[in-house]
């Protein structure tokens, strides 16, 4: 999970050993975590390949038509991207610890829960990447998503969205929520303050403690220290493992 | 399909006759036509309210958390939203006339394939609506996309995507193809010339002569003069209605 980020020039890593998928990843890649969050939940073995996204191999065009990451490459050497795409793929194929709902109605209102998170993704990215501070229009719809997944969690039976385990999406909204903490180095305390989104933060915790979610897990201090190499110009992709 | 489109202040109509679905839709938009594609390929009864979209009815942001359309209504009061979910639930939830490939793989390159799609679209919706004449790098972009359309289709058993019948992929990037000829309003002749996209133009043909296509196909004649109403700040959403 944490091996060198593979940049311009490196040689193609041979295929993976035993009949397994490959993931195309990047440590420090939420879309990517995605991914590898659903090969743990349904303990589907795997190898990844980390990319330097700041100078990527050329190889991975000719493997990947749009030169992304997050890619699944199939024992058979066929490629899929989009993280949704890959997921869904993942849980149609392998049916073992299932994570969509089995009812297709409950399945298409996660969906469109997943789909509404992109308005918080899209602000977090813009706040962290770009402005130093959060303008109030951003605070807004930060504040309006949470309470969506606030009021949504206080509806369900829980206590994680997927009832009694995580289910699809509790994962595909989890890297961000992992990040969170970010939020507060921009001077917002109280956008996750604890009576405001209460069971959402009791989620979070409960969230951590999942093996699953264990595995790919990373402190806010790591997160704080690769978005400040972002900002600087220059990502520090290998930061946990130079930090070793 | 061609009843009138309700504006601010128009009464809410009464629930469907029967147990049916509802469309929230519009007679013009794209999207929803994915939909009624899809109801009408697997025969699923239904019944359309059409929604002015210059001015929405104030019960419609009750009704749908967005206020957009196509949204579902089910015979239980529940409300989906999002195209490709709503089509998604649709298929997994009526068996009869399956849609998606039944092999999760080539399920998940035909949801890329309609992904990759968007990039068409986007396209298309600014040379149409904003600019007056296609840029390189539009004309790029469409040519593209048509392209690997065009290959995947000679890659495939055909004659249509979905093999000897229409499935997901057809009906998704059908509504856009329908539309085709505005294109060549703005001049560039040569993007659709059937030497170039000699498949596609014959997929596009047969498309033409499938039932389910036939009951929500528009001549170009119509898409022209709605777009034509629309650029002049006017849209006539009842343009059919009013022509008769």
């Amino acid at each position: 999970m944490n091996s060198p980020h593979l940049s311009r020039g490196a040689k193609q890593p041979p295929p993976p050993r035993g009949s397994k998928l490959r993931v195309y990843s990047n440590r420090f890649c939420p879309y990517s975590q995605r991914v590898i969050l659903v090969l743990d939940a349904k303990k589907i073995p795997y190898d990844i390949v980390n990319i330097n996204l700041s100078s990527k191999p050329d190889w991975l065009y000719d493997k990947v038509p749009n030169g992304k990451v997050p890619a699944l490459e199939t024992e058979n050497g066929d490629i899929l991207y989009e993280s949704l795409i890959i997921v869904d793929y993942l849980d149609e194929r392998y049916s073992q610890y299932p994570l969509h709902p089995k009812d297709p109605l409950q399945k298409a209102k996660d969906r469109i829960l997943i789909e509404r998170f992109n308005k918080v993704i899209s602000t977090m990215y813009r706040v962290m990447m770009n402005v130093g501070r959060i303008s109030l229009d951003d605070d807004e719809a930060i504040s309006n998503g949470l309470t969506t997944f606030e009021n949504e969690l206080g509806d369900r039976v829980g206590p994680f969205f997927g009832g009694s385990k995580p289910g699809m999406l509790d994962f595909m909204i989890w890297p961000w929520c992992e990040r969170a903490d970010i939020l507060k180095l921009f001077g917002n305390q109280h956008l996750l303050k604890k009576d405001k989104y209460k069971k959402l933060m009791e989620w979070r915790t409960r969230m951590t403690e999942e093996t699953t979610v264990k595995k790919s897990l990373l402190d806010s201090e790591f997160h704080i220290k690769y978005l400040q190499s972002y900002r600087a110009g220059m990502p520090d992709y290998d930061l946990i493992l130079n930090s070793k």
